[in-house]
């Protein structure tokens, strides 16, 4: 049996839930696929919204369960669409503080590490499934220069620098729940239960995909 | 028993589902509210998006039902809040063809009639109470101009015509469903159930407020 | 020789300059046309940001110029073109206070007058016209209901109970100066050149359009 | 006297003009600086919107020109701002087709390349000088897949295999002119001479600037 490893963070800006949590814990033990050769459990944990200390977290549970397929998940209040990101770039610039006060700008976050790194998901073939699922989805190229693009990087990362082992892992980004937009006008949002199908969406097409397919998910600029 | 109608369109635009008919249709028959004095029954029904059909079906559910209160709701792809339109206008002004292949432009709706009539609906207590519900919601200064504002501005002159008699009436926009933006990249949406919800809100507020509270819902521009 | 007045607004919501005032100005004086049957000369004035004061300092200008066309102009920051307004309501509901501190929500205008005026001037010409001229403009449905549209209304609830006198009236919504939208992260803007621009464009083929044209300029919501 | 090397690129998408070329082209021959010791003379050069041919262009005026500053600039149609690119990432994913009818899809762009290179312009020295001169700018963090992505890798990567020799490069998106916008409806703009301004800033900072300030430029995600 294979572990999918889910985080979610906890809440931050002031928001008194944060929509990856709610998402990912309501996945946890829950089984992915009826072949027992190809299914998997899901883990869900929760990080907190820190530099640094998230992804001390985020490789302290790679130790832990050794999961097969990582895919952190984070909140993007104003997007419309669950984001499958590209690309995590090595770098943290702060807008807000973090939940620990701290707010970097333009610090590198692996001195010794690459510019950026790739998802190692295969993110076309999640954002035609979710699509194809009536979830709606996008390719998105930046996760942002906070604490999810700071997780991001951080996982791949450390699975870069443990030879992955065959550990695939990316990030999603995710829109904010309808409650929460009902205290931003304007927000879209996204409700928990499709954003819950949506997360099983992209765990069992990553699963089942070794490798990406071939489909349009660029943006011109 | 007081009679609540609610009005949804069929398709239009090449969409399979209009969500505004998925809506209401889901609470035709529903009681709203504990106190018999106050309780009322919901009857939902279709109307055509046709210019002309859509106000004539409107007229006929009047003289049929006699309702108390008419809340047509109709689909605003790309909107991401249920929207509680505040005016409709005197005017047709059709950006694509209705499904009858009519595409009028800057037409008047009834010859006789003013320039515009307000919502008789308590718009600010209806956004007000759905965004407790955890409901995105906003007044809206336009119900844009194609058969929404048309099968509107039509009920309205109706309800003026006939003085009334204590009928009010109004308009609400909603989003995509999910099902759908995930056809339309980067459309917002809210779920089906999100929807039915907020309307249930909606009604139970018109039938509970008589004077609608002072709070801001208006646009600098 | 005709007259045609054009208003601007003293600068609000903090901001030093208001690009209505300073696009004006830029014209006071000049002629339009060289026909002299067909020509007309431009004077600019100020009105204050204030609800009440705005409306009785236009009608006062109607009154010392007695002007063919009138042109309210107003800033609207976050749009991205020069909106030619299609209607005004009769509805005050302000979300910031005027320059003089009031804040009325849900007051009407003009107790005796109708919900709505349309404009008088060809929207669909203007907008047609520049376009051709490279100036990004739209018909909009709204001017909101903050000091503009009041002021718009009061324009056309005069010049209406004045049996018109062949006077022509309306409201345009422009952008933010560059400069403006440079404190404003993510705000649209247009050059004052531009603006200065389109308004002889607007006021030109407003000297030159009886009956405005057929083109479509509506919204679906 | 150093040479500052501006490229713009030919009309794509169906436009009949490239903002990008018609700003850098106005700048041809201009100097930078009163001071002899770091003024500059700006060579403006345009570079076909072919994948492929555009880096090999750009590798050849490399040669050619031996700058000190090469600062690449495309068109953004649908940004409201100059946008001051972070980081290029080491991938084609095209919507449309190139100007040769090439639309590649996730294809690497240097076989042995890393998988981004960040800009080695003072981005944030930029965007701040940028706004103290009332033009609208902000840091971007991402330039998107096509073509101007696949030139600011190609550029960061030719300079990094010349051991840089001190000349630094970076990426700038701008928005439609105004009449571009005019065709486009919502579509934000800006003026030429706003663009032509703000690239004389960009340069000018560049000159003066040896190393970035700290200042926020970050997305939440």
């Amino acid at each position: 049996m294979r572990t999918v490893l889910l985080t979610g963070f906890e809440p931050f800006d002031k928001e008194p839930v944060n929509p990856s949590w709610e998402a990912v814990r309501a996945l946890d033990g829950q089984r992915i696929g009826d072949d027992p050769a190809r299914s998997a459990i899901i883990v869900a944990r929760q990080l907190p919204c820190v530099f640094g200390a998230a992804i001390s977290g985020m490789v302290a549970l790679l130790d832990e369960l050794k999961p097969d397929v990582v895919i952190a998940v984070g909140q993007a209040g104003g997007r419309t669409e669950m984001s499958i990101e590209r690309i995590a770039i090595n770098v943290d610039d702060a807008r807000i503080a973090d939940n620990a006060g701290a707010q970097p700008i333009d610090t590198t976050i692996a001195t010794e590490g690459p510019a950026a790194y790739f998802s190692t998901l295969p993110i076309k073939a999640i954002t035609r499934d979710l699509r194809e699922a009536g979830v709606p989805a996008m390719v998105s190229q930046t996760a942002g220069t906070f604490v999810c693009n700071h997780v991001f990087y951080g996982l791949m990362h450390a699975l870069a620098q443990r030879g992955h082992g065959g550990t695939r892992g990316g990030f999603i980004h995710i829109p904010y729940l309808p409650e929460q937009a009902a205290r931003h006008p304007g927000a879209p949002s996204l409700a928990l239960d499709t954003l819950i199908a949506g997360l099983r969406v992209a765990v069992a097409t990553t699963l089942n995909t070794a490798a990406d397919v071939r489909e349009q998910g660029g943006q011109l600029h």
